[in-house]
């Protein structure tokens, strides 16, 4: 697939029409198969993760300025998703009222990135500012500096989990890559994520795992069996890839080994992608949707082969991926009205014919076809990871 | 299906074995194909209905002993599943310490009927006593007197939901029918929610909604226009029963009303069965499950229309039952470990084959098994509800 060709004229366009809210700011996700805005509340996430998108896609693919545009339009909205201490909002009114908090900071970490991107992207030296506020939040939230009240009693449900550790290592990758004044901060907190994912137990023989107890033992018990394919995919690049910028060989290679345990947990043999979730043990999973094929676990798996047959050599990675690339262009790929379907039956046929909701927004297709796109023109992902 | 015999040899005896915690007490319900256990998180939620469950299949099926000895071990476990301010946890451990705890009071509605149903078939005062206990905590809950921190702004999610008002009247309906004492005050309360089922906004020409504005008028978002034929049609048969039992004729019409409108929403026409939910103005539904078949909306529409051709007389409905218990027999019913599958894929072939889950235990199923013994039986739904 010519990566750089759709994201231009298939994936970024998509959401470049009414999603773009130009009256109030802000980007609208909730967008059906041709596009039509089926509900005005506003995900946060996707303010941020918009926001690097549009802001990533002028700084590596195109100075276009319909993407610096569209990026200036969320920048000015991120304000809004705001509460008064300082928080962001989970989801907001079209007019940016709060509607729903939580406790996770990915909103938090998804501005950071969004004003981080947006920084480099503008010049103006106020997204710099903003990153680097937004980053300090989701990081006070990450260390337990800034409380917030607990969903399980920590007494009873004594688990850490992975999302905050490979999202914060992701976050600090971007933010070491723009902000060189702090680079060294963001380095040493990259790096203290590396080792919690590598040694904090999450890495098993068998899966690496969601959830751990606090001292980073295996539970045997639904919530510690959680595996979460694509989210150990989208792991094991974040880790081969901060290997490779700091010349971490052990890095490099358990972002390999964690590649190989995953995927036959995850590949559907019979029917063909990759599923949402499974238990290490092979006992029910918890979620309903545990063998439906969304779209984003497909992205990363498509990365995570890419990159390991680039880092390792091996063919069978790069027959692997471009299996998979197949099997999401005949599926997932909507011709017609562009973007991709977000959610697959188990079989592969379209359980959803919407184009974006609350989770599904400009982030994990544009961001595939963003290093698709260098890696075959460079093989180089330090290009994409800007370092 | 003969319902009697099929609940006493094939789904009772399910949960009667390890499920049942002799040594901490309670019900354990996360039990997979062949009812081992796979979790041993409990559900408060099931706690109180299986407490129902095992009591009503003794009061109105058989005095089997085994079944009032269930019942009492989960009885001694209810108190270990409150807070110390009353309210009930969601889960606990398996000593019962508490892991989550909700704003929703659904664990307080389950335990009042559990001990209420408890109550008749053991003659045990002290069960009365905490149905009664159980009962205000939900309903100060459910007037507001006793607030919860809601999880949505109330000033931008403006909607009041059908849930809590159909769970109210079933629960006030076992409460009239059990405690007399105070029968005229639950029956004031099952008027009350009859009354804002039906005239609250809730129903339309085009559907029971789930959520409707805090005045009442129709939201055209997600929210407002979300579906859920089961619990529509769970509605729908409490609604005629109340109908029947209080001779309000208006009722037992806008029952009929709720089953004509919702029977074309929700049923399956290709595949067959009843999704699980779908957008009113066909917009693409929020829920990732939406055309999944899951066990309990199936159970409700089959009393749905039963009752619907008792009352009604029209053989369409008889017919659609008929079609409705086949498919379940065929396609949900584990003959060879007892029980339903849970979780059919939108094209009913079983997506999870667990039994059990912090959602699915002994209640939908031996209800739906209870109530079509009493009404093949004798025709009677009174019999059943025990007025």
């Amino acid at each position: 697939m010519n990566y750089r060709k759709e994201l231009i004229e298939q994936i970024l366009p998509f959401w470049l029409g009414d999603a773009i809210d130009r009256k109030e700011g802000g980007i609208f996700t909730c967008l059906d198969e041709k596009g039509n805005i089926y509900g005005e509340e506003k995900s946060v996430w996707f303010q941020g993760r918009a926001l690097w998108t549009f802001s990533k896609a002028y700084n590596v693919i195109e100075k276009n300025p319909a993407y610096l545009e569209a990026a200036k339009c969320i920048y000015g909205f991120l304000p809004k998703c705001e509460d008064t201490d300082g928080r962001m909002y989970f989801t907001v009114t079209r007019e940016g009222k709060g509607i729903q908090k939580r406790r996770y900071y990915f909103s938090e970490t998804f501005a950071a990135i969004g004003c981080a991107e947006y920084y480099l992207a503008s010049g103006d030296e106020t997204a710099l500012f903003a990153s680097r506020k937004y980053f300090d939040i989701a990081y006070d939230c990450f260390t337990g500096k800034r409380r917030n009240e607990p969903k399980f009693n920590p007494e009873t449900h004594a688990f850490k989990a992975l999302s905050p550790v490979m999202i914060m290592l992701s976050t600090a990758q971007t933010m070491r890559a723009v902000d060189k004044e702090f680079a060294e901060r963001y380095d040493g907190i990259a790096r203290a994520c590396l080792d919690e994912i590598l040694h904090g137990g999450f890495l098993t023989e068998r899966a690496l795992l969601e959830n751990v107890t606090r001292d980073g033992a295996f539970s045997d018990t639904p919530t510690g069996r959680t595996v979460n394919p694509g989210h150990s995919l989208e792991a094991a690049w974040f880790v081969i890839a901060e290997g490779i910028l700091t010349g971490n060989r052990e890095a490099i290679e358990a972002g390999k080994r964690i590649i190989d345990i995953t995927l036959p947990l995850g590949i559907d043999q019979k029917h063909g992608g990759m599923i949402a979730f499974t238990d290490a043990l092979g006992k029910p999973p918890v979620a309903l949707e545990w063998d439906m094929k969304l779209w984003w676990p497909q992205c990363e798996t498509i990365i995570a082969l890419k990159l390991a047959h680039l880092v390792f050599g091996d063919e069978a990675y790069a027959r692997l991926c471009a299996d998979m690339e197949d099997l999401c262009e005949k599926r997932f790929v909507d011709r017609e009205n562009g973007e991709w379907y977000g959610y697959l039956h188990y079989d592969m046929t379209v359980a959803n014919t919407l184009k974006g909701n609350i989770f599904k927004g400009p982030f994990h297709i544009p961001r595939l076809y963003m290093i698709m796109s260098v890696l075959n023109e460079t093989g180089d992902i330090g290009k994409y990871m800007g370092a």
